[in-house]
């Protein structure tokens, strides 16, 4: 079953009212965005339009009644579509002025008398706006406090509703089946670039939207680096091969990793895979309510400490998943997140061996009241090999 | 012939001469970058990873001597195969200093006599780090006097090498052989989001290694919105179809349109077909040195206008591109950038017809010292009418 695309407006009725108890909680008289995830989140506004660095985008969530958009003309028909009745719009590119007297006006309606703005500032965040203007912006606006929300939408984002889950599970289980297949097909792809051009390809084939992000590459006996495009290099009988894809739909990622040996495979790329995979299983075990994030990360470390394994160079072994490849929170040491239900978490083990070798895993699973489902189909306990 | 991919080391060593002579004219010590395309450009290190709202990411250019990079650790294996020497890591993430202590150190480290730290600020720039931490590292660098940069970045980037001109037009060539096969599978895909599906597939398979961008739709007689993501809507005999895409090969963009009727066009929209297709004509005859960003909108605008065409809501009629969808200039009345050889525009002519229906074209172009130079493969004269 393909989930319906879009959400009904009950979807985001209740993200407002949530976020109002949290802005009446936190005294912020309004909530300013210009970013991509919480534009979206609060309105449904779903375009690739982003991907043009010239336009700012705002919203404003008052602390009563509903959004407020300010943007560029260009997307008044797209956002038009959405739930969003309030639309404020100005003829975009304008350097002199790019919607800042605008965003003032609408800021300034909707602050209270305590005038505190609250916005993301904090860890994870970017300032999708020229900082000279936002400078200006806060010159302009003297006597009002702008203040860090990112505790607030942060909690927010990180529940996810059962809509939103049914979206991301989709793509897993899509995805699933394109790295169940790639044993079919992968002789047929002569080099690094050419497989993963295939699993692009594979992918849109299955019905996902995007494939937004692919990475890995392959090595004699194992691979050194996890975030590069593919080389040139051709696929070669005892390479180990990893793809670490985030493919998405309807605006929603999956973002899981598979590995592979090509005809053959040494004692150490095996036993470094089942480590790895028994540490997905401890971090699996660990991911429920009551523990937090670095008790998962905990529960995977040991079992890669006990194997004798040396860190990994990734500063985390997991993240939360959803409108964004990462998010919030990290399956790490300093982060002590408390497991709730909703909750949608990738388990991203990995360490090194024979030198600078690599080997990760990745998952993704929904924290639920009576325990973690996993929404990838889970990796083989051994590591594939691949035979002609 | 397929472009090689990255760049000789001497692409790098000129992008870094012509900064430091900018740096020099401007009195800045340091640049200092956060963003994907800046990094790319003075190190090549491309990867996905940004997607990954996680980890900042820094670059100091000094006014003597070699970029330094300052990144998570994950970062290192990667940007270690680009030609840069000085790779300063930290685990990241790390909450609580991410990279800040690091950054602040280096940024003292090549801080002159007059303390001058250049950064874009301006127009079409984000702050790719988390606000607090960038009020941190000023208020911990307290004397040094952070500058906005944008204009010297701006007019380095600007400018391509034939190196860069060379993957932008090898792109618009793969997509254009794209755009011409359309005829030929479209009537197989039912609705818009097959249509969608079937042409970035035919887009990898031509080569490119991805549609990051693809906007449309169809409408019948004609479409009203440019920017959104498919609808499941049936493509019907009548409908106008415009697809936009912006794809990549080797981190440079193409950015093009085409527009098609299926079956049968009415004389409104063949119309509009006609007048935008003049304005692309008269934008391109005016793309030449000597004349401005300006003087090129004015000439599209002219042909619109005195065909009694009506303002379209993009607020520009083309722009800059290269590693992005969109970069700086604008053709438009307030942009009054000199044409320079080595400069790659969109002319991107719209209009509104039949009441809100909209007729957008969009063609890429390089500037050349005896006139421009087409890249990808005109649009037909006349709207196309596809036929089962």
């Amino acid at each position: 079953m393909i989930p319906e695309r879009g959400f009904p407006q009950i979807e985001f009725e209740q993200r407002l009212e949530k976020a109002q108890q949290l802005m009446n909680d936190s005294n912020l008289d309004v909530l300013f965005f210009c970013s991509e995830a919480e534009v979206r989140y609060f309105t449904g506004f779903l375009t690739q339009f982003w991907q043009s660095p010239t336009r700012p985008w705002f919203l404003c969530i008052p602390q009563k009644g509903n959004p407020v958009a300010v943007i560029p003309e260009i997307g008044a028909d797209c956002m038009g579509r959405t739930w969003i009745e309030d639309i404020r719009t100005w003829s975009s590119p304008h350097p002199e002025d790019d919607g800042i007297s605008l965003i003032q006006k609408t800021l300034e309606e909707f602050s209270g008398s305590s005038k505190t703005i609250g916005m993301p500032m904090g860890v994870e965040s970017v300032l999708r706006m020229p900082l000279t203007d936002f400078v200006t912006l806060q010159e302009q606006m003297k006597g009002f406090h702008f203040r860090d929300a990112t505790p607030l939408i942060r909690q927010l984002r990180m529940i996810k509703s059962e809509r939103e889950i049914e979206k991301i599970s989709h793509v897993c289980q899509m995805v699933s089946n394109v790295f169940e297949s790639l044993p079919e097909w992968i002789f047929e792809e002569p080099t690094e670039t050419d497989v993963f051009r295939r699993f692009k390809m594979e992918c849109l084939q299955q019905g996902v939207d995007d494939v937004s992000y692919l990475v890995g590459g392959a090595g004699p006996g194992g691979y050194s680096d996890i975030i590069s495009p593919p080389s040139g290099k051709k696929i070669t009988p005892g390479d180990v091969l990893i793809l670490d894809t985030g493919c998405v739909f309807d605006g929603y990622f999956c973002d899981f990793d598979r590995n592979y040996a090509l005809e053959h495979a040494d004692d150490a790329v095996r036993k470094a895979y089942r480590v790895v995979y028994q540490a997905t299983e401890a971090g699996f075990e660990a991911a429920v309510v009551g523990n937090t994030t670095a008790d998962v990360f905990q529960a995977m470390n040991q079992v890669l400490e006990s194997n004798g394994a040396k860190g990994g160079q990734v500063g985390r072994m997991g993240h939360g998943l959803g409108m964004q490849l990462t998010e919030w929170p990290s399956n790490a040491p300093f982060d002590h997140t408390m497991m709730e239900p909703g909750m949608v978490l990738t388990l991203e083990p990995g360490m090194q061996f024979s030198g600078n070798k690599l080997m990760v895993h990745e998952e993704n699973l929904v924290i639920r009241e009576d325990g973690p489902e996993m929404i990838t189909r889970r990796a083989s306990a051994e590591l594939p090999v691949i035979c002609r």
